[in-house]
């Protein structure tokens, strides 16, 4: 079988195909797995300096609120970020939010005193299945550790946070993509990040092929699947164009359309949460350092935009399936490679 | 060429593959078709009483609010339609609204004295390429016709406010179609109706296939596509699940997943409104009416529902497309049926 | 009794204490007055030019959003207002519309064809208990009259838009104020307008004295409340601070907290809607005009802001109920001079 | 000086005068006061069952979205709580999410599993002035012994999570109160309960008079107040009228009025949130389970509550004021109780 998906859409990709072709976005994982415990942290930072005081503009689109992810609210509010990224199992949410405070509190110990308190911002799916998620494993020093290893490249697959996630039915976990765009007469580039853990067998569709059926019955023929789907997804876009939070909400909607693309709709028991940040300038967390004056992308500019962050999700979506190993994890269940699936799915009618 | 476009999905469909499968939902049409004028009027009528004393919960989901739709603020405070659902062209929605209100008022005079105001619901595309909007000719006589007019035989294609609307570069309109599922133990029924109006030849997917490429170029040999998309989309499902208005908020979502299968990405020009409504019970206006006692469904069956919305919708918008007879109109502009330019569809690559 | 209501707050008025002291603003009346037809327009010109092409930023907050003002959906999407912002009856808002398509279409007739679309922005209150709004008498020229009329005085009281509204059982109607405070470093200023149609007698509080009890007792007296309250009021912030749209929701929200301390509560049937636009920059219809370069407020400044806007805010309702005659309309139905009512205000026990 | 603040309004409170009139509904604190550390939790719950299991309907309005409160985004999508509602200072949400999971996990084991995640509900106010919060002392033990210690006695003030948070420059913390009404023929309760810990000095409004110039002048001289506010307020409304998510919705926004009657203008850096939960009726977990046949209140009949919910917000929060004893904390920093700076408070100019 053929290591490597079909290829969404027709823009170009980054040189890495992966949100760190995104200038100054960097990636690091932190993978726990021994046994029962298939998990782990994923961090994304949005640049390299201290992120407290050089806030980046940003803003969330829920698809489906079914999730326990934190730091939304201030997110919508505000409209930036003051942390970096972080994803892990539902469960691990408190002892990474407890990480991130106290990070910040190490740079900026004014924080909560003199200076405002810090949001921390992470993102979750559910990997109970593959995982013993009620032993609360999680600690504060694998977001560091994830945090401290970030770097340009992506490990994709069954790493990070992604190590015990599923994805119709076969394995999931992380996949990154980007694709390159012109906006408004300059080049763009649109980076994009997934923790993926959703969809039922039967609904997957790859490059529009709706191999679900086939999954499904090859799957069924193993007993692999007994549970209804408990899944969700964390879809991260970054890019380099000059936007603001309120254009930054309209593209991570856009990252649903490549999400409906590979089958899902929205599940209800599913956590489909889109976040979208620009790098192209920083926000003062002092109020006596001068604003930044930002010429944003005029908004009839966007469509490239938009066709990017679609393909572009879609397309990490494939790579984290394509890419992610087998995994036995909690009372030896056991998730499979999709391509040892359907190593023939090149062939299969659609 | 075939008349009949892919079927979508494995759900089956009602006997009519129409929204009016719901039992008590009615459609009309008023199509004005004369020379530049090529617009008209669509009508739905969730039940045959009286709207606005026997309201329906509902709710909507906005994908991308460059629009001019009315009604939304009220509907979204309520969680209750209490007028028809008024379709027709972005200039015709003043006309449209009064003769809502006209039309509430002879039923009911106190409205506005002794009796709440009644909130107009109209929706629209932009339909200018073939209809000379800028005449306004939609008059209130026409939203009495088309209402006057509603029964369960729903025509589809270049009619109605389906008249001047057009879809990947070729001729849109009105599509519906229904999905039968079962959902917490019994039978229900979504049905869906879209005014197609939106998308860029290349976007195009049928079934998940990628006709995009191939219809843009043979569009461009013709010359048919001079400017960029302006154009919209209304996603319409009516159900007889007992929802309320949060459910059905979340299930006017998910019409968005049926319409990112098409080859959307909710484009910033394109106003794409979800509207769902549900005739499982009714609502009074008279504070003195007792209340119904309804038990809901319960969130965890909404999945079926989910996939019925956006299987329904993608079937609809193919409806949409492949019922569509070519028009010309204003300035001589035309838009051809698909059918005419893409005969062969069935044999050509993915 | 005095003709001046209480000051409400510490900060410095401009030199009208009305909304046209944010430089640019102008306002304009259209007023219908006679027998049962006791309605009207008003429209608020951000500033002189095109405001199709030279647009302003410019959000909404619903507090209650039980009403029919249109043009929000596309407010809210894209951040900016492009047409004036008119004020009338609920049944007037089709007319006002249309009239605002075709002042639109008469200045750039490529709107609809080559050009977007033209997004309407009308608010309404009901003032159906002086006036016989089911005659739907506004039409397009009153909007044109009071759009032709605006400059920077402004009438106050039963004019306009007010010239039928209800408050607090007595007459209402229009309200303006301003306020000037020093944010980040510059002066500025934030001046408001209101539409005043909303509460019950006894709710009423001025300037944190509840007075309503005893407005409740002499209304009684004369049998002048029969009906529970169907109101409304239009909050309408200006100011020219340079923010985004998401700080002008912010601001927007806080006229909330003024109207609160008059003694609303956001009533069930009480549309409360409020906008804020800011005149500090324009962004272009035309894709190809650079965007401004906008250093925005710095989000820590914007508390003076939100005092001026919740103290401008109840100083413009208690304008309106000082400066409005009484009005006598529909069935002979007759609403009553707050002053008429309460001449002795000013020594009554708080 | 007088122990009881000015009672506002004219509506009945229930026995308690406190969140607990509203049947079934607990209250337990966990004070932790020693040196530097001066904080702790507070637990609500909406009734003695498994409230995973036997869950409430809630919704949550966000007058200012500066705040790290957790669980918002599942409980807009569900419209409903499904863990008591826990308060404690804004480092220590982490620790009380966890023991949220934990105590879930205790009672249904499945919980991740086969049975669904379970969505903490946490919410926050910055108590760093009197509490050295950067040691995040509050641990998994003082959320469950706030939890256990419930009942229908509330103490108010200096105690639980209010016990390091500061008002107007003085000491905040805890206030509780109630309000009886008729709505729609039957009687119901609205209990409030506030985290107070919002304001400036002169923005002090009390019963309508504004109190706050004097407090300000006072407080300066003991030059007391050295920072800008950095506060927040949490408004938590419980009823037992029979309501849905929707309503609750509404019902949440208007403890905004009540707060905003105190003088708060929402400032930009406070997390003001307000949460409502019904008690009339549970939501089942279990999909086997048959949902509730509810007949909600018709919309017609919300505003006695809406007037119920405003005022005991306003009058909680005075309660908070006068209850709240002076607190030394951090660096020696206190807060005054109100009733030691303005004893003389009912005999001041208004």
């Amino acid at each position: 079988m053929s290591e490597t998906p079909p290829r969404i859409g027709a823009l170009p990709s980054g040189p890495r195909d992966a949100i760190t072709d995104v200038a100054g976005v960097t990636v690091g994982h932190c993978t726990l797995a021994e046994g029962a415990i298939q998990t782990g942290v994923t961090v994304i930072r949005p640049h390299q300096g201290d992120l407290y005081h050089e806030r980046v503009p940003a803003a969330a689109a829920v698809l489906n609120g079914f999730g326990k992810s934190i730091g939304l609210m201030q997110l919508e509010e505000l409209g930036l970020i003051e942390t970096p990224v972080a994803l892990t199992n539902t469960f691990g949410v408190p002892a990474v939010a407890a990480a991130q405070i106290r990070a910040a509190l190490a740079i900026n110990p004014g924080i909560g005193r003199e200076l405002p308190t810090v949001n921390p911002l992470v993102f979750e799916c559910n990997d109970g299945h593959l995982n013993d998620m009620a032993r609360m494993v999680v600690g504060e020093a694998h977001y560091r550790q994830a945090h401290d290893s970030a770097d340009a490249t992506v490990a994709e697959g069954a790493v990070g946070a992604g190590r015990g996630m599923s994805c119709f039915g076969v394995k999931g976990g992380i996949g990154t993509a980007s694709r390159q765009v012109e906006a408004g007469g300059r080049a763009v580039t649109v980076g994009t990040l997934v923790l993926a853990n959703f969809g039922r067998p039967s609904q997957l569709r790859v490059g529009g092929r709706a191999l679900g059926p086939v999954l499904a019955e090859r799957l069924e023929a193993q007993q692999t699947i007994a549970k209804p789907e408990k899944g969700s997804i964390i879809l991260v876009a970054a890019t380099d164009a000059p936007l603001d939070a309120r254009q930054l909400r309209r593209l991570a909607l856009r990252a649903g359309a490549g999400l409906a693309r590979t089958g899902s709709v929205f599940g209800h028991g599913s956590g489909d949460i889109a976040l979208a940040f620009s790098t192209a300038y920083t926000l003062p967390q002092d109020p006596g350092t001068p604003m930044p004056a930002v010429a944003v992308l005029h908004e009839a500019h966007l469509d490239p935009l938009f066709e990017a962050v679609a393909d572009g999700i879609e397309q990490a979506i494939l790579h984290a399936l394509w890419r992610a190993e087998t995994v036995t994890g909690r009372n030896g269940h056991t998730r499979r490679a999709l391509t040892a699936i359907l190593p023939d799915w090149a062939a299969l009618p659609a």
